[in-house]
């Protein structure tokens, strides 16, 4: 099949979604960075009481989750009903996972919502602890589940 | 040392920049899109005269530069005076590899405007083709390179 | 009870309303602004041809309320119906008063859109007003009334 | 009749379409662009392969068109269900037409949001070629078609 | 010459402006709204002291200069330093005119941002009236003057 | 003297700061929130490991210092180099206070940032508790200090 995202004379257009039902639906996108066993152990002693960089990197995933079709050309706007963020830190690796969860009840899914909020809050990780490395790389970022509307659930 | 973006008491704050030089700063950060090479084939056929994803990708990635701190939020305003964006297609890891280089005459650096960049275009990669693809994953989002400013010339 | 807009492990989420029910919800805020006398004055002589201070702040507290979710993280987007402002001048206490009604059909109620129709319609007061009384106070802003909702009818 | 955006003492107001019907609703928008044939001729040229001009001019419409309610005071926020912008070129006038359709299913109408996208749209083409054509002028940007709500259908 | 602000291969950019040296820069642009007698009539009755049309057009494009980057892709974020917006009736004609003028301390011009100005003015205009008035267009947008810059002065 | 937002004419402009000096300026905005000692107890609870509010409420307040020349008509949009929040929680009015600093090199003062910071400060405190306590009420919310520009230094 084609990309939906353009006409039959390949133009790009925001598709029509007026004939598709208003259904629940949810995503799931996740993501890592990865950054040295030093920067690490400062996020994870800073979660507590202050330096709250998790905590910093959630809202702004939340907030990114809302501007999402302001960002991303083709995106409907969409009211959603649902953010959630969270982190779980993996020692072995040196790297933090973000996953997103996103839900609406609307004509469109919100996958691109799911991975907005977990490029964002990655980002924001990124910018607080850049000043002692900055080295850190973001990766594997992708949708893992999808529910509702036509294509039904779907799961990486 | 400690996170720069909080204060002695662990609050975080928007750090000072008062005091710094405006100097010219260079950023230039990268990442990838992996996909299937039926999607890669896609895009391919679509860059010459319709369905151009990548020249619409690459205008979402500088709108995105320029909408970075809003999105982070300890991050500066910044006049950018210069955006570039550059996709390569490498047929044989299937994946699409995308490059940003962002300048300013400024008190701070412009890494995040890069990083913002190469993910707000990775994303609209990833819009433009999840009917088709949905499992494509972006990896490997860094910053590449680094000039101006008191820490000078960076290269990861 | 605690605060819904944290999860059972204490970390900050945009609540779920998907199940609550789509009911026409209106709230209304209330604020004032105290100056000089000779501030008010001003602004009362130009109320009628030109130099309408009033006349803007009414514009951008009505703006104000359109951008609400952008502005307070983990609240929800909605698609407002309605947005009235008014303002009363207070000469005996020096000061306007401003009040703010929202309306929505929707799933979650817009207390915060009104509060921050009036807090916005006051800065802009206060903006307009700065170069002759940088002193202006803002007080008493508060949600006056709410209905609609599964908690239905409540009035300050 | 009276201007609707005002109540009974004149004052601006987001009115109330609380009442209405959400009802499927079209609008379109056209407008153009007049430039020197020369200009006419380096966009034409462009629109294969490189220097895509009307391309980046459609994502800027429709990016706009979301814009609309942020842009315009007392314009209600709607979910667009679709946009669609075309540009055609009239070499005989030296002129490209812009013709934006917005779509959804609310409580108002979605003029603004077409007319909102053909004014972006015409002012990007400004935007890209005004190095070499500073004269070009914007023209016959008015509303087309309407239909849906009460008011039925409506043509120019 | 060819369009800046595409590179030699064909690609847009945010074209560098790190070597352009900050001048003083000024803008004006212009452009009109035609429209019923009977619509022009209820404006200019509402000018004095309510109803006031175009107090909030003009806010409206004030506001609208400072998104202008926001809203074309390839525009440079600008500091601006001055807008003023005037609207001029034209009894004659039917119609209404607007001038924008922008000014700004940079290292580009800013004819973008008078002409957004102009162009949001004439679309609060159309969206006040619109219930009155379907068939107003907006025509003759262009910009005027010019001032600063390596290319100096410049008028239509 | 008359308001400097008006022109001779009595119409709003964005004041002319083009001849203004770039010099160091600082703002201090106050504020505070009222609440039930209930209320109070649950926020201060919770600022140690989870349900951290006032850490939320300052990423806001930073956040929405860097909006205000999109939220407020006439203001000029300026680079922001520095954003402090602050709150202090005063158990015997059962009231939480917020300070915020704002700074920049520029060429007019940041009041209104500061005074914005301390807004959404306050409202989305008031978000965050709202379900337990509707009745919280922000007030003093003022300028407290301003350093820099021609008016030099001044403090409430």
């Amino acid at each position: 099949g084609g990309l939906t995202h353009f006409d039959a004379t390949g133009q790009a257009h925001m598709v029509d979604v007026g004939g598709k039902n208003e259904t629940h639906r949810i995503a799931v996108a996740s993501g890592t960075i990865r950054m040295k066993p030093e920067t690490l152990a400062i996020i994870e002693s800073g979660t507590a009481k202050k330096g709250d960089v998790l905590g910093i990197a959630r809202i702004a995933a939340i907030m990114g989750a809302k501007r999402t079709s302001d960002l991303i050309p083709l995106c409907h706007p969409l009211a959603l009903t649902r953010v959630m963020v969270d982190f779980s830190i993996d020692t072995e690796q040196s790297s933090i996972d973000c996953r997103a969860q996103v839900e609406t009840f609307g004509k469109t899914g919100v996958e691109m919502e799911a991975l907005t909020a977990v490029q964002i809050g990655l980002l924001t990780i990124y910018d607080m602890c850049k000043a002692v490395d900055r080295g850190m790389v973001m990766s594997e970022i992708r949708v893992k589940e999808k529910h509702g509307g036509k294509s039904g659930d779907w799961s990486a």
